[in-house]
């Protein structure tokens, strides 16, 4: 399904969780699974964090579909066992967008605190403009 | 000097000499001496690397005397001993800015790859504007 430009075998069991997740079924529930009632997400755009599961899953959600694709890919990983940082690129229309997740778990191996940030100033408005288009499409049809 | 919300010491010798310098004496010199005549600067606002040392420390430089100031400070520290990811905060006018730096080093020690991505939205178009004005006036002043 994904052509990373890193291993995805061989990480700490917090880390291996997310790209067996990313590399295998991708569905919504294994995803629901791995979040904590209380992870907070931190977006590349918005300076405010997101709290809560519900809320982190529609962003994550919102970011696998329009970050997402088949440009997606994992380029270098820094794993550190109770976190992580993910660099990540993708096309968005043209544009090319290079990223990081930067990931933590809690002590029940859940994520409780999920940062993304993206480069340069064209992707975070491509992204910017991406995001706030799919949230309200999910918010119109909930 | 400064105030990170990371220990400033027990890093791998890579990262640790990046820390000496940074709470050190911070001088030209011991940034120069820290990155190979091949390092690459990739810039949160351009996709474009910028190639070479002279370049690179000009970039640093800039960086350092726009982002930095007495609100620097580092918060979260991933370090994989070749590679390390350092995740700052400080504030420009006004503007909260949370960023990483994320340094690769080669077998001499030397710093081969430097990137830096921010977050909010805010903040990329802050720095971007204080980026700009700082090198334009390191230009003329050279």
């Amino acid at each position: 399904m994904t052509k990373h430009l890193v291993p995805v075998k061989g990480y700490e069991p917090n880390l291996q969780r997310w790209f067996d997740w990313m590399d295998g079924d991708h569905s919504p529930e294994g995803l629901a699974g791995q979040l904590a009632e209380d992870v907070v997400f931190r977006s590349p755009v918005v300076h405010s964090p997101q709290e809560g599961k519900p809320i982190t899953l529609a962003y994550l959600t919102a970011a696998g579909q329009t970050l997402g694709g088949d440009t997606f890919r994992y380029t270098r990983v820094f794993d550190c066992g109770d976190k992580a940082v993910l660099e990540f690129e993708c096309e968005m229309d043209g544009i090319h967008v290079n990223g990081v997740d930067m990931i933590e778990w809690n002590e029940d191996g859940k994520i409780r605190d999920f940062k993304v940030m993206v480069r340069p100033l064209k992707a975070i408005q491509t992204v910017h403009a991406a995001m706030g288009a799919m949230l309200a499409k999910m918010k119109a049809g909930a």
